[in-house]
This record gives structure tokens, C-alpha cells and sequence, in this order.
């Protein structure tokens, strides 16, 4: 079963907000064996709207749209989708009485709030619980076209509740089974010959693809197929081969966050675990708390982008500041030692670099950064080299040290 | 002028990856005069691929295609381009150089490297001096397709460098311009309101959009013609009409991160700052340090997430947290203090929350959060509700902590 997607607004085009709610629609779409085949953002026009809608209804059988139903005059995602499907708008009062209740205590009611009760009459009116804007279900032809919220929290709730039951139940999908491996210590190309006898011999329904991040490469394998059983079979034979080939190598095999792979470990370790972060600047703390219950294994961490922090709070010596530097060997491991004195963890990582653009020198130039994991007394280290721009040697220092973390773990 | 954008990859469309290239190449496209009316994402099969470029080709005259030029198998898009196009790959000595080159010392050479080299016979080849996949530029009735590297830094250092510079001197381009203004204190439905009659009587060429954002709302005024004088007095006009209904609850209009704005005002009053966080995980901190040439005046962070860090290392009062609890405004009042006093900065942001899904309680539900911003003897203080999931508690609670520091300094 096909779908695709088209999200409205003219923020998108211009780049004022990056399109994050396809890749999630994308994931749960599939999980429930409905492929995306495409993806079209256009602007906020009828005519543009209009033209993306018809190509869709004639390509797949589910067709999911969003953006465009504020209250406000730059939306006409609902009007276009009425001239388009013959229909108009009427008042519904079960969808005012969820205006009200949504808004309540927030803001005044005024006439633009009661403009998202108006709905389009000839299609199927599903309510959003955490917003004003309603989901509208049109169905042409056994096709389907559902037009929601392009508000993440709430595009993401009414799929989940109302969407995503709803398909299932009214088209009988495919079976698609995708399995991601995390692989470390391989140059994409260099992989890639390692696998290229396995990969050309891989039956026909099931596909490989290499999805690179920054310190680790993803290599996913997806089966398909009408025969549930016979497609679960092949993956789990090819994923067999595959582990083979790479051993330990392989990581992970759910296409797990290391953040999260930390976590469980931690949480079934029954250890605590804190952060000394310089060039990262927090990045790390932020990524271990993005995960719910992550109390329960993180207690903090230490910024330290000043020399004085690093001594005060971490005990890095002044003596290993000035004869080594602070991008060095010496001052990660004294850090990762401060963390966990200072913080009473169990385990802990630090980071200490050269971002850039800014600061770089021939001896140490723009991108070098020490990293170190420490549990209990045993300490790890490495040296992160070449720039690839500020943002990706954070990301990528903040990938090694937990994948450092990681594996001093396990 | 108008471009699309096809982005390729199955990565995309099952939501492995999200798609940030179209988001960054709409914002420098628009910057050079070119309006990008549509990204399409397909999948890496070829059919795919020459239906979006085929209807692409069709409606505009510039078509920027990323992604699909790796070296592994799954990436087909220099063939499928050069079967529309009519032509064939041939070797190239000196983009086989510049492979060698990038390459060198990172990864040993191997077939799939060489392959790397084959390009399209009939267009113009440019050199991708940070990666190894090379870029295509063909034209043909006056059109231009370029096939580019996905790699976000490989993509935006073409773009930047070879592909804009030429997509300029190529065609005329239009004139736009935009502004847009952060607003603070307003529900979008009554900012709407407000602005009804001003936004009704907008000139043809003056367009009105509303971007919502976690406690901040952005009015963006785009500006079109081929009068660059007129354009630009009709902008100013308008825009001072905005100023007058708005006043000081317009707080930017250049649409500049709040994390550069409380930057760059640290900076011109010689300041230095710190964060002392909870809830937000060293999210703020990392947002600060995300800004090169941050470490002029970000001096550190402690992440407490535990109580005995918050008395330890900020000396909140242990009699504060049993009688107040960890989400108090006594609470952040300390720890905004404290992080003033143990980093050494003059002035700071403290959060403590219940970021959720779970800890919450009837008294202080999830969604709870307690924010300070400290500039030496100032303290001022406010209490985030109304749960919008984690990630966005927190993410809000951020742009809270540095609005309210942004107040204070001003």
C-alpha cells in the first residue's frame, strides 16, 4: 500500500522551518506497512495546493496533508480542499465545543477561533484533542485523503490515535520489515566492498541501503512482501550473514539513539553516570535528558568552557592547563575524573576541543578533539580529527564519547 | 525566478533522515532572488527519480537535485540523469584527482572511490572540494538541472561557493525581501486579530505569514517585484505600520536565534553568562555554545538534575527543597545565584521542571517549569504550564530562560 505526503506552507519553501513531521510520518507509516513513495511541500496557493492533491490522488491510495489550517488569513488549506473535492464549509458545533475546550483558560475566544468550526461538509470529521484545527477524511474512489495540523504535538497525536487505526483498518497492507544495524570503525566505501558480494547476492525483496552519520555508518536492510512469514524469514536469514561478515563491529541493531543505548545499559548496570563537557558545551547532558525517566541514571554534568571551571569544579591542574593545554589527552582524563568526584557518578565522559571556525593552530587545527569515558578506575581515550564544520564535530564528538562510554560498559 | 528541489533517498521517505537540505537551500536560494516553489523527496529508484525531474523541468527553470551520488549501490541518480539527458558517464582525470585528494590519508582507494570519477559526458562537472562525490550542472533549453552531493556540508559548501555564484549570473533574478518580526506575549489567534485590518490592506506585492514557535510567535512580510526601489519602500512602510501596533512586544526583526541575540548583547556590554539547569538537561547551554565565538562571554554550566548537585555545587538550601520542592521559584532563585557565584559570571539562567511524561503530581503537573534570569542584584523569575510533551517543555522553557535574560539586559 502507497501514500504520500504534502506539506503546505510557505515557511517550508523558504526555510524558515525544516519539514521534521514527513520523517516521523514516514516512520509510523511504515511500521504499519504503508510505504511513502513521495514527499511534495508547497506554498500556501490554491493552484499549487491543487496541482500536488490531483498528481497524489492519481499516483497512491492515501494521500496525507498538512499545514495550512490556522486561524489566520496566510491558511487555505481547507477551502482549496473543498473546491477541489465539490464540498463547502459548514459550521459543526461538536468541533466549536473542542475549540472552546482546547482553548479554554489560554486565550479569549474571538471570531477567527470560531473559524476553525467551520468545516468541510462532505467528508469525515475527526476531532483533535490538543488543538483547534480538526482532521478532515475525505474518501474518492476507495481512495483516501486525510488534511490535519501541521502543529507537530498535535499532527502527531491525531496519527496516532485516529490516522494510523483508520488506515489499517480500511486498506489491507503490505508486510515491510526494516532492520537497521549500527556499525563502527568503517569508511563508507571500505564497507561497502566488504558487503558487495553479500549485497548483490540478496534476494529480490529485500533491499539494502547505507545511511552514513557522523562517526558511525547505518546500514539498513528492508524486506517486503504479501507473505508475512516468508519476508521475516529471508531477513533473518540475511541479517544472520550480514553479522557474520561485521562481528562486534555491529553495534546495534534496532537503529537505536546512543543516547538510549546508554540509558538501558545504565539503568540494567544499575549505574550513574555524568558529563565534563567543554567544546560540546552541554550537547551531551541535553541528549542524555531528551529521554524520558533519564533521572533515574543522570545526575549532571559540568560545563567548563573556561580554564578557571576546570579547575575549580573538575581539579583539572593548572600545571596539565599550561604544559599541555587544554585540548589534550592529560585534561580529559583529569576531567572525566572531576566529573565523577565532583558529581558521584560511576561513570562519566568529557570533551575537550576545537569547534571552530575560530581557534585553530597548527599544532592542534580546528576540528582535534580529546574525548574520554571513565568507569569506576578504568579510563578510555581518543583523538577526534579533520573539521567538518562546528555543528558536526560537536555531533560527532558527542557520538564517540558515548560510543567510547559504550563500549567500556559492555 | 523559480526553482524546485528534488531530494533523493529512501532514507527520506521512511523517515530515517530528515530532510534539512531543502530547509537551508530555500533560505540562501531566496537570499540570491530565486523562490523555490516546491521540494519533492523520491525514493532512489529510477522511474522515480525521472518523473519528479521530468515535471520539475516543466514547470521551472532551475532544478537542484541532492543526494543519490555515493558510492555504494542503493545511489543511482548520476545514471538515471544521464539516461534523460541522453548521455553517458564517462572518467575523469581530474575529478578522479580530487578524489584522491579528499580522500587522502582518511580511507584507502578502492573501485567504488574510482567509480566515484565517472561523470556525465555532456555537462559541465564541478569540483566538490570537501567531499568526493562531484556535482553536474546540465542545461538544456535555457534550463538548469544540478545534481548534488546530500551530505549537508558537502551541499552547502557547493551551493554557497560554485552553484549560486552561477545560478545568479545565469538568470535575472526577481527581487524578495523579507522581515520577520519575533513577537512576545501574544496567542496567534489574538495577534491575528490585532493585525486584521493592517493585514487586509497590505499591497498586492506584500505578503503576511505567521510562524509560531515555542513561547515566541514570527511574522514574516515578504516583499516581490522587479522594482527593488519600490519594493523596498513599500517593505519599510509596512513595516513601520507593524512597529506602531506592536511596540515593544516586537523584540527582533531579523529573525536572529534568541541564543544570538542574548550573544550579541553580552557581548557589547562586556558581559559574561552562565546556566544552571534541570529540566532543560544543558540544552540552553549547549544552544549558547552552538554560536562560534561563544567562549568571549559563556563561561560554563552545571547540570543538576539531581537534588545533591543542586546543594552541592550551587548551594541551594536543603531546607528550600524539602519545603518548597525541586520546582519552586525559591528554587530557581537559588540556583541562579549560585551559578552566578560558583561560575563566576555576571549574570545567568536557572530552570527546574517536570519535563514529563511522567513525575508529575496533582499540585504540579507535568509541563511545570520555574525559570530565573540573574544579572547581578536583578533577579527576575516566571512559571512555564500546560504540558506540551517533553521535547517541547523543554525547548520552550529554553526560549523562555533566554527571553527573560534578553528583558533584563536590555
Amino acid at each position: 500500500m502507497f501514500a504520500e505526503i504534502i506539506t503546505i506552507g510557505d515557511e517550508l519553501l523558504i526555510g524558515q522551518v525544516t519539514d521534521t513531521n514527513s520523517a516521523w510520518m514516514g516512520r509510523e507509516l511504515n511500521k504499519a506497512g504503508i510505504e511513502v513513495i513521495r514527499v511534495v511541500s508547497v506554498r500556501d496557493r490554491a493552484e499549487e495546493i491543487t496541482e500536488a492533491v490531483d498528481d497524489a490522488m492519481k499516483r497512491v491510495d492515501i494521500v496525507l496533508v498538512t499545514g495550512g489550517l490556522g486561524p489566520t488569513k496566510d491558511d487555505i488549506t481547507k477551502q482549496t480542499l473543498c473546491t477541489y473535492f465539490g464540498t463547502e464549509l459548514v459550521f459543526s458545533e461538536e468541533v466549536f465545543e473542542n475549540v472552546k475546550r482546547v482553548l479554554a483558560g489560554r486565550i479569549p475566544m474571538n471570531a477567527l477561533n470560531r473559524s476553525q468550526a467551520m468545516v468541510p461538509k462532505d467528508c469525515i470529521v475527526i476531532n483533535n484533542r490538543v488543538g483547534s484545527a480538526s482532521v478532515s477524511w475525505f474518501e474518492r474512489d476507495d481512495k483516501v485523503l486525510v488534511s490535519m495540523p501541521g502543529v507537530p504535538q498535535e499532527m502527531t497525536t491525531v496519527m496516532s490515535e485516529e490516522i494510523i487505526p483508520r488506515l489499517r483498518e480500511k486498506f489491507d497492507t503490505d508486510i515491510i520489515i526494516h532492520k537497521t544495524f549500527t556499525v563502527k570503525n568503517y569508511p563508507e566505501s571500505v564497507l561497502a566492498e566488504k558487503l558487495e558480494s553479500w549485497e548483490v547476492a540478496l534476494p529480490e525483496c529485500i533491499k539494502l541501503a547505507y545511511l552514513p552519520k557522523p562517526g558511525i555508518i547505518r546500514l539498513r536492510l528492508t524486506g517486503r512482501g504479501k507473505q508475512k512469514e516468508e519476508v521475516r524469514m529471508l531477513m533473518d536469514m540475511e541479517a544472520g550473514k550480514l553479522e557474520e561478515l561485521l562481528g562486534d563491529d555491529i553495534f546495534d541493531e534496532d537503529d537505536t539513539p546512543l543516547e538510549i543505548l546508554v540509558g538501558n545499559l545504565l539503568k540494567k548496570k544499575n549505574l550513574t553516570v555524568s558529563t565534563a563537557e567543554s567544546c560540546t558545551g552541554g550537547s551531551i547532558a541535553a541528549r542524555l535528558t531528551s529521554i524520558p525517566g533519564s533521572s533515574e541514571y543522570f545526575k549532571g554534568a559540568v560545563v567548563a568552557y573556561s580554564n578557571e571551571i576546570k579547575e575549580a569544579l573538575l581539579h583539572v591542574s593548572t600545571k596539565t592547563l599550561e604544559k599541555r593545554g587544554a585540548v589534550s589527552e592529560e585534561t580529559v582524563v583529569e576531567m572525566v575524573k572531576g566529573a565523577m568526584e565532583t558529581l558521584k557518578t560511576d561513570c562519566a565522559v568529557s570533551t575537550s576541543g576545537i569547534a571552530g571556525p575560530g581557534g585553530g593552530t597548527r599544532e592542534k587545527p580546528v576540528g582535534t578533539v580529546w574525548i574520554a569515558a571513565a568507569y569506576k578506575n578504568e579510563i578510555r581515550t581518543m583523538k577526534q580529527e579533520t573539521d567538518r564544520g562546528r555543528e558536526m564535530n560537536v555531533e560527532r564528538a558527542g557520538n564517540n564519547a558515548l560510543l567510547l562510554l559504550l563500549e567500556l560498559l559492555k
